[in-house]
């Protein structure tokens, strides 16, 4: 295959990521969010809320991160957040469908979109730093917006959601934050997440 | 409402693009792709094939176009794009739904958001012709991929796709042209596309 077809078929097997199924529902039917929607709309968040990103940031960078943020979950899957078993064998699983997906592309090509989602996972960048926090945001407002229906089937507590939120989204602006950490009160209030 | 919540909740009614059905059909299981999908899908063609981006294109530009380039179908319903009778009310709809969607933002934001779809809907710059050029591919390479399932339907012809090729990519790489012309070639052959 040439250049371009190799491209081709790399579009082509990204497909895929429509079919890799999240945890959050959907506001309109509660239908289960998949991978692709997902970060189109974290995209989206970037695009809207870009006065927001971290000082350092590079808005087109960040973009890019998040576009392939989650491609090596076509061969490895969705870990749940909450999932601590699951996370246990995550690195391995996505490393090696990293090394299978990328590898459709040219050499040089395949390290850059590695590079690119190498940066999302170490998240020490502003421009990562601004995808991660996006990244956690997106699927707590969906919760929010389905009534915390899957939080409370998986027992999640207001400290679970914290936690994951502080560990990630150190560097998150103080709008950001506070607006996040008034949500997650008005959830516990309303019973859409443990206290 | 503040600027910030404003924002959340134009991002939060975006979340309907996930709802918004297309013709075509994804490779895996044959259902039919959303406008959120196919915004991410694009934005990744444009990540991975940037080298055959028209002189003059600013990527960001061309990512932040196709981003947006369906939200007012979350309003207005999608319009096939062999559906003449469709494209006679399709601009009055679409017009309307940008009002309304784009205005739930402050004013300087509705603006410039507004100012994005704009550019994908004139089509005169080399960002948006490079948006338009890829808002054309996926779709081709879905039905290509899916044996013409949708095309057959609705009996599009070799022609039809090319003319609207044609008027739209009018600006495409020598190359992606070239892909795309062997490929409908390929696809009359096969009986996917009527000749």
């Amino acid at each position: 295959m040439d250049k371009l077809q190799k491209q081709i078929y790399f579009l082509n097997e990204t497909d895929k990521l429509k079919n890799v199924i999240r945890h959050s529902l959907l506001t309109q039917d509660l239908r289960r969010e998949n991978d692709a929607e997902h970060s189109w709309h974290i995209c989206m968040y970037a695009l809207i809320l870009e006065e927001y990103a971290p000082e350092g940031c590079d808005i087109l960078q960040s973009i890019k991160i998040m576009l392939v943020h989650d491609l090596v979950e076509i061969y490895a899957g969705d870990t749940y957040l909450y999932d601590e078993k699951g996370y246990l064998s995550k690195k391995q699983r996505e490393t090696q469908a990293a090394d299978k997906l990328f590898g459709l592309l040219d050499d040089e090509q395949a390290k850059y979109i590695r590079s690119l989602w190498d940066e999302f996972e170490e998240n020490k960048t502003p421009s990562s730093n601004f995808a991660n926090t996006l990244d956690r945001l997106q699927p707590i407002m969906l919760n929010y917006l389905s009534k915390g229906e899957k939080w409370l089937v998986n027992k999640v507590t207001k400290k679970d959601v914290l936690s994951r939120w502080e560990s990630t989204a150190k560097n998150a602006d103080k709008k950001i934050d506070t607006f996040l950490r008034n949500l997650l009160d008005e959830c516990v209030q309303n019973g859409y997440l443990l206290p």
